[in-house]
């Protein structure tokens, strides 16, 4: 090649925007920053989750499902941006696995976690009762205090059925939040902004978790308290489906990944490959994380492989970002981004109409059982 | 510094073995070139998980647990390595995603699945009817008739009350064996290999996969299948406190991380910390990962940070191994050598025991809370 | 164990902060929201970092050397951060690849780079004469104008003796400050940027980049432009030593890995181990990457591993900070939190120092040879 | 959708093998585990880099360049992996790290290096005068009397010139030959094997590594050894275009990434770009590394990317695999592959042919700018 290639004028600059970022000032705003200077790679990856979350998923009444895996509550991520989000009308239902949600008990119960370091020693750890999470420090009295709490909530009568775990968070988040109440604390908590703000919350494990185990435990005595796994899948695919009937869009909004990831995407699937309803996936996509696709696991599978299973609809891919980076960094830039550029959005309080639409997806499914 | 330095004469040659390979020969064997050049980073890490395998974990009867994440099942290693460690005996029990134990059931009855490329274009695979795994392709029609199988297996009788997920992919197994005999097929399915072995699997996400799925809509019309989620916690802790008080050893072998790992890990916790019950920790520990411990993730988080928690015996953090590599390089290399240099041993059949055992936790249970 | 680690009091409080972050709010800026909710992970590191530059590295007059790896510039970033970080006098020294100053090039010349996607057809891409960096596109002919002028210059009678790179980059970063002059565009290049300021530049891979090609190309006809590779490697040294015999600080901020950071962190042991002068390593330490220690490369060696070689004062382990995560995210952050709470510093124009800093070197050597 | 997808017929049998790998037995050979099990992610791009290694780059008398990045030779792959392959034939020209043949030589000098752990006490090994590179250990002392070995022999007379990199090697080469000779030992050392077979080896960073440290040193004294930069960049681009026109093929086989895969790379855009000569680009690439093309760096460049640079021709882009598994795991299986199931090759002796090459190449240039 060479001569052939001289000289040829490209047309990039009606396809693209330039790349030329402003210096970086004194005294900048966080969506200033990032408009400004992350242009490219991941930075240029997390700029544009900002704005499709503000732009496109959070316009318009959509409907925005999160999923959270990953140490986020032990990092203080629960009370600095989850639950900023979910006030702000921003979040409207969430798949979390358990130990996200026990540890943001702690928070809730106004217990003591402290900023350490990961390179301490673990058997001197062991020794003095101190439980670590990576950099995250905290009493080993910690976990036997969370744990008596959730047993002794648990015992309560409303608790004594078999319940999806959107309806056992919901409990158990009333007792969050009046404990928080009587202790004077505020906005600390995950499952006690969840129960206040009416959203559902899910977890894709129940039994993976301190909570689970302690509910386990429970069940060697006389606890009449079982999950129904059933009804969260049916639960949360009815949630999707009640957004997309409506003409309304469904976004899925995924820290980390894991089977939270799956959980939240399969929804599209339980629809259409299972139920067999018409639908054609999830319309936004924005995944913070740090898998890549080639090392096996759904985690770091692509929204493109999602769209060849249905669980994104291919029209939408543009619509779609990964960002690989630490949630520990995105997530309070997102947040921080989208409380600046977006006004509050009033709560779906998707968990008070939990019954109905679970009844409009079972409809829906005789109808097409019917028909075949 | 500099001079003072100079000249210091170390004890290296007493702790560490000297670094010295011999040159890779033509038509070695795998064990052979593990033992021979495999010295540093993940490669002497991968040896080093080759040999606490063989000469520790499955050394003297000791039991040894599996986690299962990643497309392991897709990627063909349930036939290639997992049923043969079963076969040999080398694992005891397993915990698995929900989505390895459904991709599992497209070889035991028989279907194509396709070494494909991760570079297709998803938007053409979608509307041709291709199911996209990262690099395996298969067509729709392996998901619907996978589908209607489970669908068809679930309305037996059998199935129709609340159990375990171990008790449920053993009648699951069942079905698959019989129809891989039907097919003249064998030594294709996990599923069919662990009916066969009485090696008990579980799966700490019962909802989430298309095995949940199809069981969530057929709760939809009259199924009475359940999953009971307290039981599977109490079942795992049973059996790893069945191995330790019975003077045993328990090993763990965690495949990728996740929602998996942490299950298999907090059988420790729920012996100590939840039930109060004295004991030390999983004695062996090996996981092939991607996941980093900065990451955010119990997926990264290291043996030394198990420790601190009690899900590992302090005194045996030296016998601990984590590989950063790709399960679908080490768990080949890993079986080869294994099958190599240690004869195989008796299955231990944990899933005829598994009333038993648990009877044996919740008796103990009991003696500490009439103690306390 | 259970019971004997139950109620020990620890003293946590007495050693770590507690974790405990503020909420997001609206409107919050950049310094505001890293010391506010980034607490632990790579959140946590970035938030240790940003405070390492700000309060040791920068503080007391101290000199900072730079290394730079990865698309920097090509992702807008010399213009956005570096610059900016030079103008205050945060960086006084520069390691770089070629590729980021050969890539800055097209900035201070006025080029069009372009923010595309890393999803585009290769193939295409090439026939339409388009070069691809990830995600950053132009023209063919930003490559060949680029080399042109960089052919052009070289031929100057100031650049026909064999030099250091330092000088180089600082004749040809004349050329550079003087285009940017005449197009009326300022503080665009790193190279013109260093001019100005007196910042040396080096690269520790002369030859590769295409200014090292084009280099090459001229000593094919009849240029007298060689590299002095030597000179590179005491000039380097002569300024840590400088800053450190001066009773003064040094310290690297490593963006990425590579040759660079090999060469930024060797001025230490050269002149320890090679050269046999006392010292004690650098004083303050971050690295911002991807590259995990166990993956083989000294991209990931860690800052304890550094001690082990005298790369890095032992006694100041505990101020280094490695930060995993994107530079194009960490670095504007960085740059916004360093420009927020610290004012500017006098330029210290190493460069102009040159000689002087060397022969100083070579005397010392001297003298220790004389006493050996 | 729903409907319309279903019982559609693909066509995957005829574009893709079916994946079902043949159970692993006891006693399997290198080769025969490769071609039977691995099949898919990164097992399945390993399985594909040995078969294309084997097939096409080392068959019908192609060039093979090698890049080497990492702690090879400290990990002991040297002497495993790289001699055998260059004694095979499979290998005839080198791009190196400094540091990987700066600590080949103690392996050349017969002293000792250890394999230890990643976890030990930096400040502890640092008073005891132990370096660590990463679980690799040995005393100072192997750092000082590699160095003495270095500066001695640099001191001969035929050393006292400016000379590219590869004469550079060759010489120092010799020396380790004669003492490897004079040790009883052989086959240990990278660099004496290279001055054996002819094989050309190269550093792009000539500066960067104790080698080049001492040769600085040494330039404080009076010595006339200077780098020659631009003739390795020229020589390295003649391999190529001796390669290539002479109807031959040109293949990478680049281990890690960093300055060595730009500088094996850059070679087809120094024929093409700068100087101007018709050429397509490499014909066959392989990489084994863990850097993702997402995370900034040349490291993580993808194939595809190469081809708009005309790095990599873009018709031969389905003959590139990129394997994302550390190099100590992947390139003694790859060398156990090529060796087991290919005959070896005479070695090209490059090294003899270098005037010959440049000249031929500066002969093309000047043609090309006659005819400008």
């Amino acid at each position: 090649m060479g001569a052939n290639l001289r000289r040829s004028m490209s047309s990039l600059n009606k396809k693209f925007p330039r790349l030329l970022p402003e210096p970086i000032r004194k005294g900048m705003k966080v969506a200033d920053l990032i408009d400004a200077s992350f242009k490219a790679y991941n930075g240029g990856r997390l700029a544009e989750a900002c704005r499709l979350f503000t732009q496109k998923m959070i316009a318009g009444n959509g409907t925005v499902g999160m999923s959270l895996t990953g140490a986020l509550t032990p990092a203080g991520l629960g009370r600095a941006a989850i639950v900023p989000l979910m006030k702000a009308g921003f979040v409207d239902w969430i798949i979390s696995t358990g130990a996200n949600l026990y540890h943001d008990l702690h928070y809730g119960l106004g217990m003591k976690l402290f900023a350490g370091s990961p390179f301490l020693n673990d058997v001197d750890l062991r020794r003095d009762g101190v439980i670590r999470i990576y950099d995250v420090l905290f009493d080993y009295d910690v976990l036997l205090d969370t744990d008596a709490f959730v047993r002794k909530a648990i015992q309560g009568p409303e608790f004594q059925h078999t319940m999806a775990t959107d309806e056992f968070h919901y409990l158990l988040g009333k007792y969050v939040y009046e404990r928080e109440k009587k202790l004077g604390i505020e906005q600390t908590s995950v499952l006690s902004a969840a129960y206040e703000y009416g959203v559902p919350i899910f977890t894709s494990s129940p039994g993976d978790s301190s909570i689970g185990m302690n509910v386990a435990a429970m069940a060697l005595r006389d606890s009449k308290l079982f999950i129904d796994v059933n009804r969260d899948v049916n639960q949360t695919a009815a949630i999707v489906y009640a957004a997309k009937s409506s003409g309304s869009t469904s976004s899925v909004f995924i820290l980390g990944g894991g089977s939270p990831k799956n959980f939240i995407l399969q929804t599209e699937p339980q629809i259409q490959e299972v139920l067999g309803i018409a639908e054609k996936g999830h319309d936004y996509f924005i995944q913070v994380t740090d898998a890549r696709p080639d090392t096996g696991g759904l985690s770091g599978a692509t929204p493109g492989e999602a769209v060849s299973w249905g669980k994104v609809d291919p029209e939408k891919l543009p619509d779609t970002v990964v960002c690989y980076a630490d949630t520990t960094i995105a997530l309070p830039i997102l947040t921080a981004y989208a409380l600046a550029t977006h006004g509050p959005r009033k709560q779906k309080r998707l968990y008070d109409r939990r019954d109905e639409m679970v009844k409009k997806l079972a409809r829906e499914y005789r109808k097409v059982r019917e028909r075949a």
